[in-house]
């Protein structure tokens, strides 16, 4: 069939609009219309040339939320009509990943998706007969998707498409770290480096599950009055205080039961982890850091019980949790709405990836 | 009243047994007769002088077993005949610390402790009107102590004082990490980086839990033999392979499940966290690195699910832990008579240094 989507033909260039091939879903496979897409910082990385791991052309987009169309040979927990939203991270339930019960990071598809191909080793995408290449498994910035079934959430069929599709990505990030890899209980004291979508995300997180105080960090003073809407009870800019741990430690008396860095730079990851409390502060790791750059601290910081780790797609298990934040959005327990700032067409997808370099959006999604 | 002691009169000099005045008891002190002690390397470090907070002149020791003899006003969980361990962490079960269930290190007598002193801000060792200062608030090289009540373990009266005083510190650094700090459970791939006394610890440690492969890493060929006696499984000279991350990677089919630094070596620590399995792997740091030097990583291994964490005192609480320690060895759980490789008198607790600095003791205990 044919198909309208957004393709990278090659790094630093913007995208443009095609009309392309895409073959049907083969075993194991699902068709899938797509509704909406969000535009993330990860697009751009990839689009910018900086990932090493960056492969051109292809269809970049992984914050998507849409349709079964069709299923392939074999699919038994999907048929066409299902509301469903792309897991770039999948969960098959048989690796050993999935069968620890201790981490999200399916591995069943890892080395194909990391190469822009299905798990058969090959694209379904092409246009004049070139193959281009998927993307994280997702490809949301075409209107058709063909995905494996294990990486596709089955979601409730009222949720709107154009709110949802940023719980495959940026809500579930920022909304799991606190509630799967974190795990924060009512009560505690939490600290967030970094106010953009993933901050204010982690904020909503520790406000629904009844954090106590939760202090925001950011050199830029007009972020303080949205984060304060999520939830946030302190807000503390860098510039404004000698030492922002010793601000921290002071404000939560003796430090932050847990830390979210949302920035991905290794001087707040060493903050995060330093400002958190002895005995049992948790630090975790969100941000994304620029190749090849290393944390440090002293091994003391450890020993006093301090824990450094990370999280991934917000420690979210794909098709068994995404579809439980859809419902928590529905209810009314994390907002989503005032996040989506702009709503474009794809003929505009270049201009979001604008706004977000300007940052001049939190979030712009594409509605097709 | 008087009592014998060795005594460290100035960094970098051999201790002095000298016949040295000790007050009795105040309220919630308690008057111990140590009856062995044990000679660890943080004795060693504070005598040579490299520990910054190190005081003098000072008693050292903090690994000890004796019998209470007297108690102060106040005190009510002990009387003459019990038979306690020293705590160099205490557990007052009142503070933030000890309330939050999170940590064992109680944070009561800390600001005093740290000083050589009492909690009421006194010392109560003199010699000739000269007071002499406690060491982490245990003291273990004099014959008779004044400690704190919620600094004492009471322990079972048939436990040998010149085997049990090992789990003062060392048995209970290792072994607790492995159950307190890290909660290896059964079927886990460990994974061990020094056989030392604590790697000898955190080995049957994970035997004792029923771990699955225990993996030995060492410079020292001599040490993998009492290391398999201990339920090592693997041994891996480090000078051996090429790369001693991917050799362990390789054995554990993806990685160690957790591993334990017990060198007190940066580079050692990173390789610990490194070697940890993606998605779980959990590195606890308990070595004590020389002062300044900083561990380092690139975030991505946090990202990916490895956790990078420490343990003081093996996570114990002591006064709630350490008798089961002790219960643990007498039910023959765990060994420690092999450990204890020399037995001194106090006149020759100078050679007991001697034996640990040439690397030919494990343990060395002065029996009173």
């Amino acid at each position: 069939m044919k198909t309208r989507a957004a393709v990278a033909w090659k790094a630093g260039a913007p995208l443009t609009i095609e009309t392309v091939d895409l073959e049907g879903p083969r075993a194991g496979e699902v068709l899938v219309e797509i509704k909406a897409t969000g535009i993330c910082h990860t697009d751009q990385y990839t689009l910018s040339g900086a990932d090493p791991e960056g492969l051109f052309p292809a269809i970049l987009g992984h914050e998507g939320a849409g349709v079964v169309v069709d299923v392939g040979p074999g699919v038994t927990s999907l048929r066409p009509g299902d509301h469903v939203i792309p897991l770039y991270t999948p969960e098959c339930r048989q690796c050993k990943f999935c069968l620890s019960r201790k981490t999200n990071l399916c591995q069943a598809i890892r080395p194909t998706q990391g190469k822009g191909l299905m798990p058969d080793g090959t694209s379904r995408f092409s246009l004049n007969g070139q193959p281009i290449l998927h993307y994280m498994g997702t490809s949301t910035f075409a209107n058709h998707i063909v995905a494996p079934e294990i990486a596709l959430a089955k979601i409730r069929p009222d949720a709107p498409f154009d709110k949802v599709c940023y719980i495959g990505c940026g809500v579930t990030t920022g909304v799991g770290a606190v509630l799967f890899t974190a795990g924060v209980e009512a009560g505690a004291n939490v600290v967030v480096f970094g106010l953009g979508g993933i901050g204010l995300n982690v904020i909503q997180g520790a406000k629904m599950v009844g954090a106590d105080k939760i202090i925001g960090i950011d050199i830029n003073p007009a972020r303080e009055a949205m984060a304060r809407q999520f939830g946030m009870t302190h807000f503390i800019n860098p510039k404004d205080v000698e030492n922002v741990v010793d601000a921290i430690v002071q404000l939560t008396d003796g430090g932050a039961d847990y830390s979210f860095e949302c920035i991905g730079n290794t001087k707040t990851m060493r903050q995060a982890l330093e400002c958190c409390h002895k005995g049992w502060g948790k630090s975790v790791v969100i941000g994304v850091a620029a190749a090849g750059q290393e944390i440090s601290t002293r091994p003391f910081q450890l020993v006093t019980g301090r824990v450094w780790m990370g999280s991934a797609f917000g420690g979210a298990r794909g098709r068994t949790d995404v579809p439980k934040i859809v419902d928590w959005y529905m209810d009314g327990k994390i907002s989503i709405d005032p996040l989506i700032t702009h709503t474009l067409k794809l003929e505009e997808i270049n201009h979001g990836f604008e706004l977000m370099e300007r940052g001049e959006s939190i979030r712009s999604v594409v509605v097709f």
